[in-house]
């Protein structure tokens, strides 16, 4: 997690004060549990929620912390500062550290993949408003590269909109895979506490109980969390080089945002760099890189060691900030995108008419020439384009053995733009609904 | 894919056959459907049924292949050969290779993912079997390898159980994530054909159509496919790690079945290697190495390059026959593993009952002792068992200073096992239902 | 490894009759060595040779395995079929399995570098014959895809020359590391066997003794060999993706060779895609793949587990045998690049002379303008370009405030492309040597 | 990068203050370089130098960035605050940002590799004095976690010794390899600066120049050095599992120290876990991960794009930290690891001699027993100890078929432990020179 790639809302969720924050939760909703079911007393119960508007001394629990060597107790006994040590005494019975920060870091992780299903929502209407916007800009498709056939910008638009929103799918199923807490003991058994706490934790917290825990939640559902993201991060990584592909000199069908004052954009107006979607790029590559550690982290032994807790105290924070922060900038890249219409124009005529060649071709034969002819007549015409600089289509209707089997209304026809974009309103319907 | 890590069924669907199997009903079915409105005579669509029965010559299409350098063409040229020149003269009318290539892929995709189901399915039967068996076969629970309170191999069984059930609701929503098809055109504009063709073959086929398309079908959704699988490899990774720790030579819970006819058994009864699971540990790399290239097949160029293509080729076949094969070997592991219960109490009780010390130190604080002095006790007398060999119940028993707090009965029910399972129906309740 | 992306001499490295004939030698050898320090016969170790000239049957020794389930134990009695039951008697002796598989693998191993080595010596051949060649072929440096300053083609090969040269030398260091052979015993201890058998055999083979082995060789010596394909795999997506840009439509500044019989070449022309480079491009992360699983595989249990074997079973002769296509398919591209000089000046030109925007900057202000008026200076003409489509020079030649501060001739001067070349001897020198 | 994962002095390298302070040395070496050459007078270069003492001011130069949007620039424009705005005007000239951050960079990364180099000496040191301190303490060696034959412990040691001393060579050649630096300008061509300034401040910085830049470093080289730290991690992952192991309850041949405050040491004096060891395995993984994203990053479009720089400016720092942080931890582990000698003999002896079964088996056939005889005989007596607890060497030794081919002396040498052990003067000499 670097600063200049993170963002507070997401950063917040991982700072200190947020965790401890969520501990508290979990222990003082534990003991109205407890309290519930008679185990501890009503009072004491009660007692915690007087530092219900508590924000914990990080500086303090640090300090102590430097002393018992273990974080838990470290914030336990600042608990009993604010609580009173006698009151304070059945807080964490029967529980283990684990517990707590595991059910902790779902919570933390299911806020983030909150923020993440707004920035995909956000995303989503960006990319919905400029595929209505361009739904009839025309443009070259290109496969390998190579111009094909014509499409529009519009469609483009709407493949991404298509595959973020499958994204949006994942990411909810994923969130709603890592919503679930667990407070089953040093193994997982309740030995020492009753199934009905977790019940009354989990439930106060927005999560679902773990089925069966062991010390730890099981990491197969934190490996199913960062693969999501990871998906995520490919789309994110697929839009960006469509857009540095638009923007490079040669091509120049659109550019990201330049703001007037951003030094340099007059005086060589042809250097506009398209930096942010090279970040995305980068970035992408930086948030699919915790996939393999975190199913790594699934096979633990036994019961659970501790192995995984490295990678996730890195992963857990900088995944979910540096995919926050990039949807945010893509978000931003694709409101602002400059298209350029004319340049796309320009770019599909640039071999003068040649990308119809096909479609003459389909012509001829289902006018009845033989395929072998009907490749010559079109491979005579495409030459002098490709070798003379000709038009196709003037020389198309000055071929006259073309001509025999193509009116010239039929060659017009060919080179009509409305028919590649003809069935746009039926793909946008499955795209958008109705 | 290696044959000694593959599996029939799943090869089969990987085989030149089974592929131009499907290319002729996408060919076949899109026929029909071009007939249905009218663009083709349906006489014509009906003869390419002729060759329904065909087994495709492989190495004639091959020959083909040799002098058309283009696959689909060398099978529509063989096509034709079976149903007639001028019969099958508009079969592929309108389409382009990709229509066939990407929906044949995403075919045998959901058919390896039905394959996977069942696979998972089995394996679910197995470890619900073995979990009911051992459901009360006491074993310690270990924390980094060492030794914390007791469990239930039941509960270990149960545990696996759980993640493999949450697995095959992951790869359920991956198959149907999967299963779409397309046959849009060059570059997914249906300029050429109908969107109708598409439904058609896709409804024959039991897919879904692709909303929007390109030339080919998006890679987020054969991204997410693999990365599935990649989490299930972990998952395997996990199990399989926990049988290679019960065997090895100072554990000895659990062997994986050794034949009597395996060389070497009775000469050396103690050398039994976990190969099997050693061997599964391996194969979940093998699956999830797939995962980063699938993601890297995301990013296209526009509307389509050919690079994710040579990945597929390879990770289509060897990640899903490896997983398969992963899949019923553990199986086969899980339903064959020999458990030592004995040996599951010897190694509890390694320690003579120092693994309760937790639980006396508790109910010490409990009855009254304050922690510092309850500490005290416990740890004078399990010294005794540390360094000279004491029994821990018989040094406790003996210490008047403990007795004073707790009686002999409770000192007792101290080391009372049925107080860590007291749950597991609980847990069994939420793993399998009522 | 797939035939279309395989070569007849890397796959026959993998071959079983490879293989089998690398055991033998091995146990040929050690039978020799043996004899040499008076443990067995020298008759019995003279007697294994009478198999010199053996290629093993394959089929046979399968038949064998299938029912001592053991693949070395399987090879050998199929040996003593040739040598003789009662001669063959001491082969093997003191050895385990082990000795001959890793010894064997690394052998494979070797032979593998040795022709990526001569494949990379070929590459760089063709690199710096078209580095030559091109030397002076103006064409546009872009930095973010955007035209900056004139570089030459023969730069960009040259650069490739420099990064494929670097990849030989991490190979022959790689291919260094893999060359050991270990016969070392059970646990690697010498117990069963003398370590002058281990010499005897690594020199016979070309390898050195691994110094410490445990039954296994080290697998950090095979993650730094896939290590190091991997990072040549990626200098090959590096050239791959360089090419793919130069040929995409707009660009068009080289094509990869197409043969004149490959079909739909002249009837669309344009239609010329990059499919090797993309190819290329995919292979690379087939590659890479191998990366990750071979580091994971050095953390094996105590003395060795079996965990990874199945990995390189796969990654052993898939990973070689991609890597070998890549750079012999690289190697053909390279040679057979169709370079459009034209093509590169007409780009470098685009925007009538704009690139040299900067270099005029600097002059303005050397000649004694102010930093804020230069800027304006060049900033008029330049958007004089950019929005009316006027060349530059000529704008600025116009510009009675700039020829205050430069003649006419500064001005020529500055779109001279001499001024970008003149160190590319230098360069040249350094890459090439004099 | 967190803080309870790194150490100041590799911290240091990645600060802000460090980082300015090294583009101040490449400027004002540039300056001298220029100087020389006679491009800018001598008093320009000699004035930038005044500011050889001034630590930075990071804050203003953030300061000066959020006016510019551009860190060379505020730090430049900061530069010229400490020299004076005339005497600084030549500072930069002709140099582009990247040839100041790109050499920066691996000016960076040297120092890393520098303290990574001396982690992995004192880390060497503690192996081998640990391997010299058990040279002799027998253990038994185990594969697939199974006992095999004896070993000893300074074997292990030794082995993990020859390993990292590879390591240590690897990052030798991977430091020398990234130890470039470049200024040549937008792409590469040195058009507005002379090499001779490459080469000077190289000189000074202890580099050598990049023979052809493009505007950046080729990142094959960052690959090559990021691929070395993935192998050195997975190294660590190595010995940390065997401390794992080793420390596991049923095995306890090793504890990693346990200071004498550590709460909760003593009253459950089982309870000790190696949780050091465990968090090497996971920063292995960290480590290890940015393997494939360095790679990513080799295929950069053109001359430069900029989708590298966000990887590096994480991995940059995480991984050289974490790999520092891990190195030095695993030396404190080594150092320190309480090593349980009785315990080792104790394990070996779990089956009563059963260790030496194929041993025995060895000497039966070597004294005429036919193999299925002698298969038998060990048999018969194995049996007896697994399934009935007897010592095997006392049933040897009571059984008359094998009296008859051994004698009791022959059958007692037969559990010599000197016969496993007597070439480990050997592997020594080898491992660690005479």
């Amino acid at each position: 997690m670097i600063p200049r790639y993170s963002r507070p809302d997401m950063v917040a969720i991982w700072s200190p004060e947020t965790k401890f924050r969520i501990w508290y939760e979990i222990e003082a909703h534990a003991c109205d549990a407890m309290a519930d079911i008679g185990v501890i007393p009503r009072a004491n119960a009660e007692a915690v929620w007087k530092a219900r508007d508590v924000t914990f001394d990080v500086a303090r629990i640090d300090e102590i912390e430097a002393v018992t060597k273990h974080d838990v107790i470290a914030f336990l006994t600042h608990l009993a500062e604010h609580v009173g040590s006698d009151e304070a005494r059945f807080v964490h019975q029967g529980m283990t550290s684990s517990d707590v920060l595991d059910t902790c870091f779902n919570v933390q992780l299911t806020r983030a993949a909150d923020i993440l299903i707004a920035d995909l929502e956000g995303l989503l209407a960006a990319l919905k408003r400029r595929a209505q916007e361009h739904k009839d800009t025309v443009r070259i498709g290109r496969s390998h590269g190579i111009h094909a056939e014509p499409t529009t910008m519009g469609l483009t638009f709407a493949r991404f909109y298509a595959e973020m929103n499958r994204n949006l799918r994942r990411l909810k199923t994923a969130r709603e895979e890592i919503a679930t807490g667990a407070i089953s003991g040093a193994v997982g058994t309740f030995a020492n506490i009753d199934p009905a706490v977790e019940e009354h934790v989990c439930a106060q917290l927005g999560l679902t109980p773990e089925p069966i825990s062991t010390q730890v939640i099981p990491r197969d559902r934190h490996a199913a969390f960062f693969a999501t993201l990871g998906v995520i991060a490919s789309s994110i990584e697929n839009i960006a080089i469509e857009v540095r592909h638009m923007q490079r000199t040669e091509v120049l069908e659109a550019e990201e945002f330049f703001s007037a004052g951003q030094k340099g954009s007059s005086a060589m107006p042809h250097k506009r760099n398209p930096v942010l979607t090279e970040n995305l790029t980068g970035l992408a590559r930086l948030v699919r890189m915790s996939v393999i550690p975190a199913m790594e982290n699934v096979a633990l032994w036994h019961e659970r060691d501790i192995s995984h807790s490295s990678v996730e105290r890195t992963i857990g924070p900088d995944t979910t900030v540096t995919l926050d922060f990039a949807l945010a900038r893509l978000t931003n890249v694709v409101e602002k995108l400059v298209i350029y219409p004319d340049n796309m124009l320009a770019n599909m005529n640039k071999f003068r008419g040649l990308v119809m060649s096909q479609r003459v071709l389909l012509a001829l034969t289902q006018a009845g020439v033989s395929r072998e002819d009907a490749y010559k007549l079109v491979q005579r015409n495409a030459m002098k384009v490709w070798e003379e600089g000709k038009d196709f289509k003037t020389e198309l209707l000055a071929d006259a053995d073309v001509l025999k089997a193509l009116s010239a209304a039929e060659i017009e026809e060919k080179f009509d733009l409305g028919y590649h974009t003809k069935h746009v309103d039926t793909i946008f319907a499955r795209v958008f609904g109705t």
